[in-house]
């Protein structure tokens, strides 16, 4: 049985509780009202084995529940951002793809953000100017669909689009699985290692990052499902259920979720998309870009 | 704790396990192929206090899962529609009321389903004789929304209408909780007792039967969900889980679903408007139906 | 050929080119900025033949199109605020109902604003206060559907309604045809007259009005078309057109309306219920309304 | 003044309005039941400088219109197919890609269309086999999105998916303005020449054809509204409107749709992707495609 989580605070969180210490792993803990950053370095290969995540940095941003509140918390929103651009060079095209399923609510994410991004490439310049837009940074936008309904994996198409428009960074946005019901709705991870292979709430197969494509790939993910045969291994204290229902093929596919994850998904691509923007668009204050990208 | 279902078989099969013989419960089973039919009488108040039940009828119908395949299972179709027809008055107007919030997808199956009805009092007579659909049975539908977006209790909205349109029935479709993930999405409950106070996954407020609506009421049910709470219990044997997680405000609202929940509403909401459609109009054939409601 | 439009503004226009003074009918006007709210009234008979319309006063509210910028227009709201306001008792129980069908967009209006007016019937009292949000005044909310979907006249559901819960008025959101292309996306009529049979995107066949619902009824329209055959008419000075396309049966559904309908709709949408309210609940700031309602 | 049209036919019958033969044009014309096919030859530069059209085939299905009846026509459904098959090469993976903006209703075909293409790519061979669905031919899926939301031109992002899986074939679908509101609804244009720049509902920018993308690329589209100013032109018989309405900017985006637009997205978006199902699938029966692509 493998706990399932595509957060890298939590696979931290295991390895305390057995209480063996990761080596070639470092972190450290902000807290700032009722934001809390959490960033992972994962260092070397002993990091690396210790953790099961490749090198790299792995940023947690943990903030008030996305659904008690309509308005966009400033404060999530400006941790995100800033860890965000922490993680992007400074210059130079971006391109931004989300990832996931639009047919299947908690897999939704990606795509909702990518529909909020503030599209740039074709207009910068003159135009943006002309516009009284000022400089505007070059940004390309895709929601590219998953391998079932596309035929090809979702790496090719990025490869393909990053081979045309020579992005200085890729940011792909996907959501994510966690281990723990309360992370649900109010957590947000930003990693400069791209995606693995099997993360995601929809598995994505082929990995997706500085390796496969030739840049720098930033994932940003929102936990928005609890694995039922997780959940079900937590509460057992380690053991599989013996109901046979969690573990056979329909139930395998069985997730737990709040039941406003309709709302959660929309809040969730709503602060990731609109961290993006500012990260990207400096010039331009959170009202404009939020009036240019109304969804 | 109370172990949360919907389903009346659900909770002769609790009885069950105490093997305490539910007195005043009758119930019968019949195999069609890949489907069952599990008819439940509650006689008196004996079976009413033993289920905790309104007396009535409460039969539920176990098909192939809706996911499987994309085609509408005749058998299932034919079940259902039968077993429907069987509780209803056989003439005078049906007021078909789909229950539920479309902006929860586990919530949307009552909406949805409403959505494919067939509606045609204001048609029946010689419109629809002059266009050549023969002789319709009067069937009005309503998707009347939830009391947190109407600031109206659906039982008000339903009395309402009933007065002015004097049906001969209604019949309400809700989606409903199960407390075991084998039955989410390949069972139809119906029942001639309408819905009780707290039943649906919206936990509807207010009792929608004969007694409050003053004509017969047939509810029609599909369980898509399973309570996060009562999965625990479940696993633990009996215990509520130590983990405070779901057992707070936050944990209460957390369901178990299949990943897939889209399609399943979608399924579901096909075959139970459809079942709806063939039982009221038995006229017309299954396929002309499917025509006059495509979505 | 009759001339189409909805606006009691445009049948003052065509008086007026015929340089026919409409007796009983008075009207003033007022410029604010970049917007100009004109008010008619109907004063007697005479008034009503002028203008083929109800006696009552009908105020038009022409503001920058919705379309231009994603922000809701300050002006714009305050202006559709306040007329609506003057309409309405002051206090009461208020009814909101957006009539349109969802599939069709220009038809899509009424249910759009419906879903982002606030209701607060069921919370009104003890709960709001303890919510700290004050004292509430009670509004109810329906998105009744449209005759072909439900098989009931929208004014027998808003009957039914009425009579359970007694309001002090009703205020119906629907979409408008009218003459002009120049008015789609940038004009709100607001009138104390209800709706007339025939009347709406969708034709509504029933009055809703206070002859009809036995309380005052406030209607809010926006015009979201131009029927092609009105156009044709203006095009041609007065003339059928030759080309039987447009005057055929299938001709006669034809609509002009802009590329960005579905942007229209929403921005149209959302100034409709955020004047309704902030109507309704002065003691609530915008923000705090726009936050509690977000679609 | 130019005459909106992007259907080949339309452009041959406005040349002989003028009794112009146009040179190096050749087209046949085939009755078949309630469907009629129209095949235009554009064969040199003589008449590509006539008909305005790259040198290619131009097949115009014309068929009882999408929104009569709900059932799939299937001898529309056989003429489509058939027209297509006959334009794309027997073996090989074809690339379908669904152009236009999910968010402009009259747009849309494309995107939904794609939607309910069966992708194959990823399943043919053994995994097919397996499945009992025979041999499948390799098909990929996109919907690249709009410029405005992408800052990718559409042709950039095909080319780039071209690169990668060197497909046999693309096949791009898009939503297209006719001259006149009869074809509306009951049209399909096929050609072997791609899409030329300026074309479609949302005017593609740039050309996506075998000289852009390398492959032969197939177009099919469905008119889904006439221009608003080509209409008036219509009907004023060639002079320009005195209104200055249809002519300034905002007039400019004025479209004439039937009112029921989103209906006939729906069924045009199921007939032209059920029709690509067939055609590249001969080995699968039209109704297992159907339950493999339901939306």
């Amino acid at each position: 049985m493998q706990l399932r989580t595509d957060l890298a605070l939590e696979q931290k969180e295991m390895l305390e509780e057995d209480r063996r210490t990761p080596e070639g792993v470092e972190s450290d803990e902000i807290q700032m009202g009722q934001v809390r950053v959490t960033r992972i370095r994962v260092r070397n290969e002993a990091g690396e084995r210790a953790l099961g995540r490749k090198q790299g940095t792995y940023v947690t941003v943990e903030v008030p529940p996305f659904t008690d509140d309509a308005g966009l918390d400033e404060n999530a929103l400006a941790a995100v951002r800033r860890e965000l651009a922490a993680l992007l060079p400074e210059e130079g095209t971006v391109l931004v793809a989300g990832l996931g399923n639009t047919r299947i609510t908690p897999d939704a994410l990606g795509p909702k953000a990518a529909g909020r991004v503030l599209a740039t490439r074709h207009i910068a310049g003159e135009v943006a100017r002309a516009a009284g837009l000022g400089n505007l940074r070059p940004v390309a936008v895709l929601a590219p669909g998953v391998l079932g309904q596309t035929g090809i994996e979702t790496a090719e198409i990025l490869a393909g689009s990053v081979e045309r428009i020579r992005p200085a960074a890729v940011v792909v946005v996907d959501a994510l699985a966690s281990r723990r019901l309360a992370r649900l709705g109010c957590t947000v991870q930003i990693s400069d290692t791209g995606i693995a292979p099997g993360a995601g709430v929809g598995n994505r197969r082929q990995e997706i990052s500085r390796d496969t494509l030739g840049v720098p790939v930033v994932s940003m993910g929102v936990p928005t499902v609890v694995d039922a045969g997780t959940l079900a291994w937590d509460l057992l204290g380690g053991r599989s259920p013996e109901d046979a229902e969690l573990t056979n093929p329909r139930g395998a596919g069985m997730i737990v979720t709040p039941r406003e994850i309709d709302l959660l998904i929309d809040r969730a691509a709503q602060l990731v998309a609109q961290a993006i923007n500012c990260a990207l668009q400096p010039g331009l204050d959170s009202e404009t870009l939020l009036s240019l990208t109304e969804d």
